[in-house]
Parts: C-alpha cells; sequence; structure tokens
C-alpha cells in the first residue's frame, strides 16, 4: 500500500511539475525559471498547508520532491515534440496527482487536531494552490477560476472523505474512496465539460 | 463591548469579502472562483499576521469567516443588480472592517511581545494584504498602491494607538480611538480626493 | 569582520529596497506603494526562509531594515534625475547584497539543523525571492526566469559553500569565498550577457 501511495504521490508531482514546466516555456521562461516554476506548482500547495498548520514544508525534509521536478524539466527537454500528444497522459496523472494531493492534505491537517472543515481547506489548498501560484508567476488569472472544476473537485472529496469517516470502513479504504472521488469529478467534469457558473457582474 | 466588536469584525469580514467577490465577478470567475477570492481578501491580511507571528491562523479555529464570506457571495448573487447602488454603503462597511482590522492586527501583535514598531506594520498587513492579495489573484496591480489613502490610513491609526498608550486612557478607549482613526482618515481621504503623491519616474 | 558584514547587509537592503522603488515608480505607483515594495524587495527572500525555517523572520527584531528601506525611498526622491546614471553603482550593489544575501539564507538553515540541499534552497530563496515579488507587486513576469543569470548565481554560490565546507578552510573564509562567487557569477554574467537558454515550448 506504501508503494502504491508513494507511486501516486510521485506521479502527481511529476504531472503537476510538467504543467508549470509546460506553461513557463509557452512564456519563454528559461530553463531554470521553467524548472522553478514546475517546482512551485508541485509543492506548492503542501507548503502553503505546512506553513498554516506551522508544520516543516514537507519537501525540506525529502529531496525526492525537487528531483522528480527535474526529471519533469529534462522530460519536457527531450520529448518537447511528443509532449503535446500526451496530453491526455498528462490530464490522468494530474487527476490521480489531485486525488492524492486531497487526501494526504486532510489526513495531515486532522492528525494535527483540526476539525473536519478545517482539513477540507487544506485538502483543497494542497490540491490547488500549486496551480494558482503557477499562474500567477506567469502572470495570468488563475485558470482554475475560470475552467472546469478543479478547486471544488477537491471540495467534494473532502466531503466524500467526511461522509466515508461516519461508517464502518477503513481509514485505507476511505483514503481511497475519497482520492477516487476528486479523480472521477477531475475526470467527468472536462469529459462533460461540467463547470461552475460563472458569476456575472453587475453592469 | 464584545459584541460590538464582534459585529465590526463580520462586518468588515462581509465588506472585504463583497469587494474581492464584485472584483472577480467583472473578470469572469466563475462562483466558486469568486467565493476564493472573497475569502482571501477578507482573511488574507490577518493570515499572513498569523504566520508571521507563528500563531494559529485565526480563521483556522473559528468557521465564522467562511461562513461570513459565503454569506457575501449569496447576498451578491441575490441583490446583483443593486449592489451597483450600494457602493457607498460598502464604502462605510470596508472602512468599518479596516479600522478594526488594523486595531486587532496591533493588539495581538503587541500581546505576543513585539514592540509598537512591528505592531503598527502588522495592524496595517491585517488591514491591506487582503486586498493586495485580491490585486494580484484577479491579476491586477494592487489598487491600494495609487489610488487614495488606504494602507497609509493603516498606519496613521497604528500612530494614534501608540499616541494614546502614553496617556492615562483605558485599553478599550485606545482601541477605539484608533479604530475611529483609520476609519476617519478613509473617509476624509476619499471623500476629499486626497491620494499620496505619485512617485515620478526617472524618464 | 562584523562590521564588514553589517555594511554589506545594508547595502544589499539599500540596492533592493532601490530596485523595487524605481520599477514601483515607473508604473507609476504613489510614494507609500513604491515604500511598500521597496521593503518587500529587500526583506522578502530572507522572510519566506523565516517563514519555511519556522523562524521569526528576521526584520521584526531589528527596525534596520525598515529604515534602510526608507533612506531608499528617501534616496530616488531627492535624486530622481540622476539615478539612472548610477545603473552600475547599484548593479554592483545589488550584487554584492545578493551574495551576503545567499550566505546568510546558507547559514541560518544549516544552524536549523537542515541538510546542505535545503541550504542551497533557502540561500537561493533569500537571493531571488525579494525580486520575484517585487514583479509579482507590480503585475510583471518576473524577470528572474527570463534575463541573465540570477537565481542561477544563488545555486552556484551555495554549491561552492558546500565544497570549501568540505576542506580545512574556516567558516569566515568559506562565507566570503561563497558569497564572492554570487558576485563574480553575477559581474560575469551581465557582463558578457551569459543567460540560460530559453526553453522553446512545443508549437
Amino acid at each position: 500500500m506504501i508503494d502504491f501511495i508513494t507511486f501516486c504521490d510521485y506521479t502527481g508531482t511529476f504531472a503537476f511539475a510538467i504543467s508549470g514546466i509546460r506553461l513557463a516555456s509557452a512564456k519563454q521562461f528559461d530553463w531554470f525559471g521553467a524548472y522553478v516554476v514546475g517546482v512551485v506548482t508541485a509543492v506548492g500547495g503542501g507548503t502553503l498547508r505546512d506553513i498554516l498548520l506551522n508544520a516543516t514544508p514537507f519537501w525540506m525534509t525529502q529531496s525526492s520532491y525537487l528531483i522528480v521536478s527535474a526529471l519533469a524539466l529534462l522530460f519536457v527537454l527531450v520529448f518537447r515534440r511528443y509532449v503535446i500528444h500526451l496530453n491526455n497522459t498528462f490530464f490522468i496523472f494530474d487527476a490521480i496527482g489531485l486525488g492524492l494531493f486531497v487526501v494526504v492534505g486532510i489526513d495531515k491537517t486532522l492528525e494535527f487536531g483540526f476539525p473536519m472543515w478545517v482539513a477540507i481547506v487544506m485538502g483543497t489548498i494542497t490540491g490547488s494552490f500549486g496551480g494558482m501560484l503557477r499562474d500567477i508567476l506567469i502572470n495570468e488569472e488563475p485558470l482554475i477560476f475560470r475552467k472546469d472544476i478543479y478547486a471544488l473537485a477537491c471540495v467534494f472529496g473532502g466531503l466524500i472523505y467526511y461522509i466515508c469517516m461516519q461508517t464502518a470502513l477503513s481509514l485505507a479504504m476511505t483514503q481511497a474512496i475519497s482520492a477516487t472521488s476528486v479523480f472521477m469529478a477531475r475526470v467527468i467534469a472536462v469529459r462533460y465539460h461540467i463547470s461552475v457558473p460563472v458569476l456575472k457582474g453587475e453592469e
């Protein structure tokens, strides 16, 4: 089970870093800048969560996150021409990572003794804040506020987690169902173009 | 007295959230995105203050701030067409909230044992940083640096707080005078179009 | 030795603040806004480092950083017309500050018991994050990702620090060599227009 979780964690980190590196490269960032954007996309959410929880940021105790991000840069450099054909694959990886990130965020927050609603907020932050930072760094309006369901899929997964907790399900089962819910919500939202209605401003 | 402070706190949170939601809606954010911008505007300043003070962010121990922000979203959704006519009311609410936020920031910083100048900086951060984050999220240059007196009203209120502390005034009186100073500075600055001179760059 | 380090620290703070104030003035920020951008540029990197290390932000225990930033504002106001002719001088000051900031970031991180790779990341954050925040505040894409070698000079200085640590060199010598390496890397990169290759995106 640990191996599977680690696999999801690295997959998610890789996919998140790829998304940052690709958007940075579209903006003519240099290699190092693209790497930084990739790292920030991958670890930004968990870092804000850890700062708010007053915990040591997770990537400071394990170098694998920076290494996986470096591999993502290498991947984009080497397979530059083919990367675009892998869009669907990246999307799946990204959704897997998102599901896991949300569950990790929830677990860690509950371990720190906070109530469930804080845990859901933290799960959402863990999953979405990296992408928000990415968009700020490349000077775009955060996409997650305007396209498909992203942050809301995290909230949904958090609610599923909460519901499962009320049952006799084991923790591992709760985590698996919650992560899968996030994953499915993302896939269904994108497949069927489901999005949150735009808030029309006053004239 | 506590009731009055709580009232001001919620009023300020509501007004700050409204300002975030309205600006996000002008940028075609979806409902959830607008809610996030509203929350960030309302709690962003106090959150940075608490991170810098190494305290648990205030909204993580009390769900009312997220709830008041949700009410602000509901309000904008329902009264969309009339909201623009309430500009003056929102401005007053916002100024009340600002005054209170500054005083809360100062008090908390002094409780943590920091000197007055740090408290004034923290009061200013509590009052202004949320609006700065809001403008970054919607990808605009922070307005508070270019229009009317905003952050400077917070600094002014902090100086008034310091002066009152040198006198025999009670703490409650000091807080009330300081918050009122911020409020008045905002109202007067906007009413008479007083602003800090623009810093002309070299040619 | 302490005097020399303090001198470099103030020089760097002054130069970083000047760069923030000048860019803010080019965007028509008001005086106070320009001051805030100057302060953020000067202390932003060290502040993120301290938040990540769970330390009290350095500028909250010593008012000199805010005062030096205020002097930088005064300098720009008074010598507005001549500032542009001092570009080379500012560049040297900035590079001196960068070298020192990197070393300070590394030292502090090692003192907190983190391994060398975290210290190099923190040195780089200390040196570069302020400029990144500056560019976000004035709503520009972060320059450090696209021009010359900046963040990478910090990484380079960190590697030199690590190499020196493996030798019999004293700590002071290690620090001096590392800071000088950052300084030289910056000067050489700008002098000979050396930059990191742009990451060409897929078509």
